[in-house]
């Protein structure tokens, strides 16, 4: 039997999302609890794995079960154990050769920053740039972001694969009052990639970098990692696509 | 010379405000980086204390220094060691005769309820009620509680006082989607008598109590606890007055 869960999570809580040995992580938390449940060991299969302080708004993992159970008291028994740090929204059935992570067709991340004076009740939780910035000049880099590049540049550990090449389908930005929100979609994101986007937005829009900069490592063979790799407490796995 | 400063602090990271031995609270924090600077021990004497939780947007306190001081260094060499758990938000010279707590003419409380979905990212900001309530009823009930009464009954720790009379200059409730404010200024609160306010208002907005209740233990020597004293996650030292 093979089940897809919907869930959030706190990224303050977890040494990152996938299993360590002796560290509290996303994917350890809730194999734990599922394979207790089971009697038997689970393994979860997420969209995909996201790092040390990064949050999910809707991260989704599917596994297999044993046997056939009530899926509304399986959501009830593992939120009583997560404490609200994780947050099981919905789990369904779906057919076995369903696959959250090869099936799924795109993801959205959001980066928020705060531009304003330091608001200490959300620096787990929002980028305390607290700083004027130039929303016009990172609107017009951002652009630039969308459509099928060459991101090695944006891949922290460029050593670990061969193809950098990635489709963003959506990448805009937004401002209220002192937030700026960061939305950016595709087919498949590289280690720290939207916080290496963020990185050089926020250069671009402070007038340390200008966009022909940003042109030139895109689509760009050599590995010139950003400067500023914004923090993962700003950044949140907003939604996973599936067909 | 005396001076005054103004902070904010995140209710989490401390075990209440007053200095305890051995335990991490917002008053121990600040004194002993203060002590460090002036070379001799400092007191801080605030407006009031907080309880476990409880988070201040704007509290204010005094302290004495022996020497004259650079307010703005002061100020950033004290951020440089809160970690944003507190901010220092301005210090300035009062005179000698000033006293944070016996010249503080009233204080602001605001607490927040969300009537909505869990939302795990707040849980440590906005009180998880996440039930549908009556908010028409809680404005009738809040109107109730404005003005001088004996609040005897609100008060947690009863024995400790003799004078449980408080006036209760605004008390107004706000609602925003799925987001309640309660507001309460006074002269002055008893022990949890905010968090016991914000309880019995929720038992009346879900239909538990009546206003009828509310009026028979305002102004009633009995000591009935509300069975509800909200957590103190919700709750803000909003701001604090001086004539």
């Amino acid at each position: 039997m093979r089940y897809l869960m919907t869930f959030s999570y706190d990224g303050n809580y977890f040494k990152g999302y996938q299993r360590q040995k002796d560290l509290k992580t996303v994917q350890g938390t809730i194999e734990k609890e599922l394979t207790k449940i089971n009697n038997g060991e689970v393994t979860i299969h997420a969209s995909g794995r996201t790092d040390v302080g990064v949050h999910a708004i809707r991260q989704v993992a599917h596994f297999d079960f044993n046997k056939e159970i009530s899926l509304d008291k399986l959501k009830d028994a593992l939120n009583n154990k997560f404490e609200q740090e994780i947050n099981i929204i919905n789990i369904k059935k779906v057919p076995s050769t369903f696959h959250a992570r090869y099936n799924c067709i795109s993801k959205e991340y959001h980066y928020f920053i705060n531009i304003g004076e330091l608001n200490i009740f959300k620096k787990n939780y929002i980028y305390q740039y607290n700083k004027k910035i130039d929303i016009k000049l990172m609107k017009k880099a951002i652009a630039v972001i969308k459509g099928k590049h060459d991101f090695k540049e944006f891949c922290t550990d460029s050593k670990e694969r061969d193809n950098f090449v990635r489709t963003i389908s959506k990448a805009v930005i937004n401002k209220n009052e002192d937030l700026i929100e960061i939305i950016i979609r595709g087919d498949g994101f590289l280690k720290h990639m939207v916080r290496n986007i963020v990185g050089i937005l926020i250069e671009i829009g402070s007038g340390k970098k200008d966009i022909n900069y940003l042109k030139s490592i895109l689509d760009n063979d050599t590995t010139k990692i950003p400067t500023l790799k914004v923090p993962g407490c700003g950044l949140y796995l907003w939604d996973v696509y599936y067909k």
